[in-house]
């Protein structure tokens, strides 16, 4: 049962493997009699299908959200290629490599983890040191952190987006927590480590990118300082320490139109929000040159997150 | 000792009365000796005064932020009133009747606060009822509540400003949840009573308004979040449940501008908005016609919380 | 002749109903022969329709605006429904039913129209009341009023919407006067009878919602406040009140960028302000929750009037 | 009783010269005694008076607001010149020359008004002509007109400053309209005649420039519509004319931000909006340059309406 | 070889004309051969195209961005005309009249450009005179000039665009510097000159316009500026005429966030913005006038670069 | 000779030090003779003074801008110190040490230089290197950078201050385009060392610091990029890398409305415009936090830069 991927399909191409079911429909044709309407993808795209026969048998064996064994061809319709499917077959998660289906960082998580692990360890100020050792280690928490994209949109938003993102904005921290030696080093990086670790819950990821309710009605930024509020406040923070690592995370957007309600108003706040800034930014820029590797011209298409093209070299 | 107040003081005119000594410095006369400059006040305004003799005693008896027995003159220095101070004798809070030294509400404090209760009373969620007669039962909490202003500039700036502002958006709520019978009255109610509860701990109100550290650098908003998500979760409320009031709560400024993480997203939410913008609204358009009372013409002078002037009517 | 709805068509259905023609083409075959390319609608929606032979005939019997009775059979054509007409029979205004044909109120508009004139009835200010009572008084007037939307999109879009939230909103204002005592509730209340009396004469809303060259170019708010200016000045009204009333059309849009040229600056135009916010935004919520109603997910689609989803409760 | 101006006041100076008395306020001095603190002003600035003796004959004889012949000593006090007065004499509006004491355009009225006419006759369509003719030949209008500043405060803020501006505006909707052949030269011609019309009435300026209550709270544009489609309703226009007369008023501030509930959608209302900017705009910068002409450096000061310094020549 | 345009094709016509390729894909029929998918396009607009034999000779023949002789029929597919090609013949641009395929100003550029010439010779001021003389008499950029549109998009979107926008300017600032004597003349005839000079180089006009790289990554106001200050230097302009000049070109958007670095701050520069807004909207509302013309109503289409509809006069 | 300073100074001192004279102007005295009132400043601040007698020897000996050595004596006026002057003798810039009279950088330029040269050094491009190594050493340039502050308000506004933030921003490229291996690293640090070269000739720093008018006109941005087009097309950089070091320089405010014609658009714009955010605010901060810290409470004052206060820790 070998993957064959969206991306490489081609027309007149019979096919026999594996893809996400990411909607299903019962349809009329002409005639009256249904046919079934499909959308299949996995990490490479998406690509429509139908299921002319068999459709009863179709639906009791498979819903939207399963994986399924597809037999079928490829075809040109109006333009386009489609699936014509003979056959569904439904398969368990086990069945399938689920990296195989949803996006996902091209580092190694093992190693990424480990060494967000050993920055937190580095940290000197015992309780903050504390406070992230628990949080890190509970392992309900690992095991969504290791997985969870960075955000719906915008930047890293792939499997293991957040590690990634929060790993690189670590380091940043690090380093120049060393060029302006009046930084708190032990509370930036700290900073760093939890500035978006509300989107494990702001956010569903388990097979696509979505905000769960909660994370739609109050957000990461209020649901990560309600909960770290709570831990400080029990492991016996002193008001100073709680109320400046409240702040990096509340204020981390830089400015009310963007959802933080302070601006930054300590110097680890204001260093961790334009750090944050320049690795998201410069994680856009770079998905934006890899999505546009092939296409001619020296600019990309428009990149909706930036608000402008990147420049990718003159062909000139 | 009978109280004076600043407003009431004219020139030539023997006091002996308490004041609040909001500032005070050691300066030096020309001659190189040292006299002492106040700033003393009460709730009717603030006057400078000096002191020429008796520096040392006068220091070492009171300090800023201190009641003191006033005894002295006032006089008229480059067209400006001042008190030329013979002496000034400590007073202990208990000596003064507080409510001369702060602006305060006219309404009856007691009363209100009954009102209040009632309100919540009526509420026939349980959880719900019990979440706000847990808060409103905690004696520091109350007692807080009861003395509180609803913001440190723009409306209600006064001892239990607070009070009477989510009081009048209470029983708004109430009628308006029965204009339009969609609403969930409960919820409605509940945001109402809730929804600048932060504001106990954002705000600092001995005797002068200002933000605490924490409300400066977390927020009320964030504060009553992380407070009241503590609570219900304690409580055992539902996700459902527990997710509205607390976007309530968070979006009741309307916009990402104006310090709310999230919009109003649900129809209490939107109601809520609307209902606190016309009660503070109507307040500042209230108190900026009381301030404005004795001024020549047909408007008021800017009024700054509304960007606009206010119309008092016309003597043409 | 029964009236069978664009909602409730189905494939392969034979039909032989009236529908309005929303637009009307002839076109060309690959054959070279004409045919004819339509869009059919009632209140319930649209849909397409081609008519293959008979054009010239069908040409002469109607035109775009009118209604017709339409025989043919519903197919299935690239996925969509549209309908595959044998014949076209222009139907006069009088052989059917107009509300099958626009969206109008759930409300009884008569019921309506009485209770607004019954607030009328009780404003005790002779020359406000006596204007509002001619104006209402006037049939032309009162007969548009009945029938005009609310807006042409965004909120109350339906024929007698502006009659239901003119209602809503007098209502709210006599509950509001009531709960601040210091505002003139006879005023109040003809501003909310009149603040959005302009779009009797800025819509068009006979079959299809569209604004009038008159009120594109100068709009609503100017209409209603040049013809109230020539109206009070011939009841004689004194400058005071006109000037109050004027002001209360001219600022209810609160802010200068919203199209209102002047912000409220008395205290009855700061409340009409809010109170019509919040029946606009409370309808908005309540039509986006109604149109959302059958589909999946806890969030209604995305309401442009409102740039935000509404919740619609978890599924959770 | 030769005038004085306040520009040309030295300290140990003796006058015997009429002011406008801007402002009036018994005092008392520090033995208790009542004395008198004025401002007095003419078209060149105003300066503080001072008068110890005979408070209450001079209270009795002058207010706020009236001219007075001030007798009395330029003295300096604390850095400043001020008037220590020994008498003020009370004179009617008949006594002095107004022109002394409002800023006044530089222009000769009367020829300005008769090119005014001059245009108005150059208008080929006979109805905006007329229109015209009857709105400058009404000589209460025509006196005000004359009389009137262009604005409060920004541009054109001196007697006859309307004239001055409409006038130039209009010359120069002539030579565009030649410029651009498509443009109704006529439309163009009245609507630069008008636009700033409704400012007779919205703006006060016997000797302040301030603005009336309805200039306050319904704004010259509304005005001036409402006032010209009483006019144009009663001579008979066709409602595409009265329409785009109406347009070209409503629309010429360009913007909904600035106070146009519509935005320019016919060629002239655009080319009339330009051309106001740019005459308002060239006047501010003129204006900016003479007031700044003997101030050192290559930039004028800080120019509020203009947000901008402007260049004055480089003295490098 | 007659040119034959799209805007006049009609079903079932045989056709052998050139055409611009503007687009060229091989895709393959459901039965796996080739197909060749193309855009073919002259001034009046463009087509879709089909080659479906002789795929290998034809993508040897032309590429795309050639002119190609098509012989080939008309035909409905979908609804909309497409071409079915039956053979491509390559052309070379010397066996076309390039005027076809590019939209072009409908004025006389020879005359046009003459004018140019005599409006420069009209300059008194030498060194002025004599840098516009060097620029317009430099043939390289005196052929880009005539050929070179206003804009990508917004404005003058021509072949001689530029050239007639920048004719039209300096008229316009010829008769507004004769009605404002304070203005300087040459200088603003200059700046009307050279202000969007700049975007010979910006733009890409040879058969498509787009932007040059360096016109999207530094701008024209940047590259005019860089330019125009080498060759004043060169030419020994002094510091204050060259940084007249320069200012012209840098502030003639007018604010920065319309992308000019500084505002206009010379009684020139504020001249010139507001002329180059009037004339580039005065073409605006003219091309939506003509591109709008047969179709129905009172209003254009949505203007995008407006923001706004045109009022084409009603129909009522 | 010894350099006493204004910070320094107390009631009843007498003086004999050198200051700069920042203001100077005759006025008169009750009695009519002249007088000389004066502003004398230093580094650390400046104070009023006057000088009673011998008026014309000392406009004969200083003028606005000298140095003087000032003899007198430090009085207290109206509750402020001023300087009763003796006597006032010129003194030449080399007579004083001419770091006792304007703010500068506490870092040692010598070494800061040398590390910036060492920096360019590390550069691999050979034209690249070639450009900084013949700007850095023009010793015209190099002795104006080692002197131009970084801004004329906001940040590093002090002697040296370009040269300090810019090594802090060099520095801070190198190390980050180590953490993003796609950066090239020798265009990155070529962009830190011109970002803001421009203000060479932007800003005047003799004594005060202030604008140019070439800096006022045209700006920084626009001369540092004509004079890198003119020394790079010199020196035959291909276009590519041209564009590149061009664009750094345009886009680096980030945003149009802050004077970028451009947003950046290449990998190195987008990293150094973060990077130079983030470095000016850093020291927005710390100079925040210095100037702020001998004054009571938790927060600075409001820092107008930054639009916020900085919060220097809880006193609580």
């Amino acid at each position: 049962m070998e993957k064959v991927f969206v991306r490489d399909l081609v027309a007149d191409q019979q096919i026999d493997t594996p893809f996400l079911i990411s909607a299903m429909e019962v349809r009329q044709k002409r005639n009256g009699e249904d046919f079934l309407a499909l959308v299949l993808s996995d990490r490479t795209g998406e690509i429509r299908a139908v299921l002319w026969d068999g459709v009863a048998e179709a639906t009791h064996e498979v819903s939207t959200g399963d994986y399924a064994l597809v037999s079928g061809k490829v075809t040109l319709f109006q333009d386009r290629l489609q699936v014509t499917a003979y056959r569904l077959h439904r398969l368990e998660p086990n069945d399938v490599d689920e990296a195989d289906f949803v996006p996902a960082t091209t580092g190694d998580v093992r190693k990424m983890w480990q060494e967000l692990l050993d920055a937190v360890a580095r940290i000197q100020e015992p309780l903050l040191r504390r406070l992230l050792e628990e949080i890190l280690g509970d392992e309900r928490i690992a095991e969504r952190f290791r997985r969870c994209p960075a955000a719906k949109r915008h930047h890293h938003v792939f499997r293991g987006g957040l590690l990634e993102h929060t790993l690189s904005l670590v380091r940043l921290c690090e380093i120049v927590a060393e060029h302006y030696p009046s930084l708190n080093r032990d509370l930036l990086v700290a900073g760093a480590v939890l500035h978006d670790f509300g989107k494990l819950e702001e956010l569903r990821f388990d097979l696509e990118f979505d905000y769960s309710d909660e994370g739609q009605l109050v957000g990461h930024i209020v649901m990560a300082a309600s909960y770290l509020d709570r831990q400080m406040r029990e492991m016996g923070f002193d008001d100073q320490l709680r109320i400046r690592v409240l702040h990096m995370v509340v204020s981390h957007h830089g400015e009310e139109q963007f959802g933080s309600p302070r601006k930054p108003m300590t110097p680890e706040a204001v260093a961790l929000h334009y750090l944050d800034m320049l690795d998201s930014r410069m994680e856009m820029v770079r998905a934006a040159l890899e999505r546009d590797e092939d296409r001619e011209g020296s600019f990309t298409s428009w990149v909706y997150s930036l608000e402008r093209h990147i420049f990718k070299g003159s062909a000139e």
